[in-house]
């Protein structure tokens, strides 16, 4: 062959630098989680269409890679959608929904889970974006008080530093209060999905630009002004004091504790001096099925978004298993090529403080 | 859902305990292969179906899962051959070959690589047996001498130890060794790969069953019978010199020493005192791709190949780069079955034997 062979359009292969770090990666991650209760699962690279295509990928649904089914018949086939009934899977999400709804009975309750695993998506190739990656995902399922949000939220920043971040900060903010404010705001309740999408954008357009997104939209006037005036100084309203005042009156005040119960009850790890939580009332993220607290992780040099994850109890039940589930995902792509073991080492380092004239006490 | 929702057809999901098992399996593996020079490489799931479909990958080629197409007008369709053009591997060796076409000038030479990972098959679903599963796969390429032979058995039988297993037998034979003994038995040189597989059913029928499939697929009467009584006498000749007496003479003596350096050369674990290399003049093992010294392991209570392997010279060359090739392929789904931690913290016990009464040597 005169031409070097490549691999298939928009994947690539790992060669052994980066697959040992990916290896140390994944082995440190597991081993915190470990410490934590969380058990591994696996789940099949393939999965039924039909839990795929359920309307829970959003638009990764339209990104499936699809398998040919076996001994096709052509001349049988009417449509396009016949040709095949499995697909790789988009997410670990949908799996472990699946993977709940069939082993539920094995399963204690509540069930932790780390799942770290490639995922595949057919999306148009560009720079960084590949189309097998890897993700890695924690999840509480069938624990429906805040305890599981504390400590997805304690675990999930004790690999972080484990695997060498110093610096994070964890913003949190609660779908439910997203939806109440918009009410109070003077949104209509059906319109909440689609003014979401446009506040989801904040980081990229600003404050202005969603005003003005929002008021093209058709969206009415005082609600969109009441909704610019909140998100222009969310960045300013990081504790629960600060959104407290920050939040026009009438919403739930319980949603707003919920958050308050988060922020001091999560145990930010000690490897990590300058972690810190948050709140951020402009956080959407961006998938539907989100119903309760919600949480991404930023680091300085690494994005606004290397881990995040929420609460999404009505998911699970949808495919037949218990309701309850909270779930914090790594962003194990962008840790994998930004850091190392000798990093990791660094960040381990704890400075001891004395002084030789003081007595400790006993 | 009434009904509690399964895996796709012929997969599964693998639970906390086993996977908390096949974690470890695969950690202590690298941990071995690393300290003998092997790097983790990763390939995509997906390959182009040029290369699954090169002729390489034997009847596993007619159980490849095939991804569709995107954007497919099925009007425009005139045979199911046009649907896809992707597919997932079904065996890691097919995607290294591509793999070392595509990075051979970033790659060190010898380039050693180990590779755990999923392959699937679309087989006819069965009691253990399984459309996706994991492969273990150590390749040296680019080294054509018998030193890729040794340290491939030497390496893997440790990683056996270190995994657990105190007693094994690696047979050993050489596919040269075969072609040679049925030209000299008086088979006609095209009859040996049809020659070959009936011989690889000798475990299964037995000597004289082999013998009656050859006579009634019309080979001479006197080379069967040659052949036949080389085989019936196999079991007993398990060193070089055993095998030198047994064979018919005719044969080029290379092929013979090539197996005693092997033997020689070859340093087994001190964690499987039990462990042994044997001659084996009626191994085949089945893929047509093997050129030279071939081998697989058996434990007892395990199994007659929980880990195999040889020289494959000129698959790599077909795709494209250097030719030289030896693996060692062990049977990760077996030994995930059957072992676990503490076996192996067993194995690794070593006993140290002294008299009190004794000096020892300074």
């Amino acid at each position: 062959m005169a031409q070097r062979p490549s691999p298939v359009r928009g994947m690539r292969d790992v060669l052994p630098d980066a697959a040992e770090r990916r290896l140390w990666l994944e082995s440190a991650i597991h081993q915190v989680f470990a410490r934590f209760g969380y058990r591994p699962i696996e789940t099949p690279a393939l999965e039924d269409l039909r839990f795929l295509e359920s309307g829970q990928g959003g638009d990764n649904e339209k990104l499936i890679f699809k398998t040919l089914r076996r001994g096709l018949d052509l001349a049988q086939v009417r449509e396009v959608g016949e040709l095949a009934d499995a697909g790789l899977r988009f997410d670990l999400t949908v799996p472990l929904a699946r993977f709940y709804a069939t082993n539920a009975p094995e399963s204690p309750a509540p069930f932790r889970a780390v799942q770290i695993g490639a995922v595949w998506r057919a999306e148009r190739p560009q720079r960084g974006r590949w189309r097998q990656f890897t993700q890695c995902d924690i999840d509480i399922l069938g624990e429906p008080s805040l305890l599981a949000e504390v400590e997805l939220l304690t675990a999930g920043g004790q690999a972080l530093a484990a695997v060498g971040l110093e610096e994070f900060t964890i913003r949190l903010n609660h779908r439910g209060l997203l939806t109440a404010l918009l009410g109070v705001c003077g949104f209509a309740a059906q319109a909440s999905p689609q003014v979401l999408i446009v506040v989801d954008k904040l980081d990229k357009i600003g404050a202005e630009g969603v005003e003005r997104e929002l008021r093209e939209a058709g969206h009415p006037e005082q609600a969109v002004g009441a909704l610019a005036q909140v998100l222009a100084k969310a960045d300013a309203a990081t504790t629960p004091d600060e959104l407290a005042r920050l939040l026009p009156s009438g919403i739930d005040e319980r949603l707003l504790e919920e958050l308050r119960t988060i922020t001091d009850a999560v145990a930010l790890p000690v490897g990590a001096p300058k972690a810190r939580v948050v709140l951020d009332v402009s956080l959407v993220r961006g998938m539907g099925y989100y119903t309760g607290p919600i949480f991404e992780v930023a680091a300085p040099g690494l994005g606004s978004s290397i881990a995040g994850g929420g609460r999404y109890d009505e998911m699970i039940g949808r495919i037949g298993g218990q309701p309850a589930a909270c779930g914090f995902s790594i962003g194990f792509e962008r840790l994998a090529e930004v850091l190392t073991p000798a990093a990791a080492d660094q960040s381990g380092r704890v400075a001891l403080l004395w002084r030789e004239d003081q007595d400790w006490p006993r």
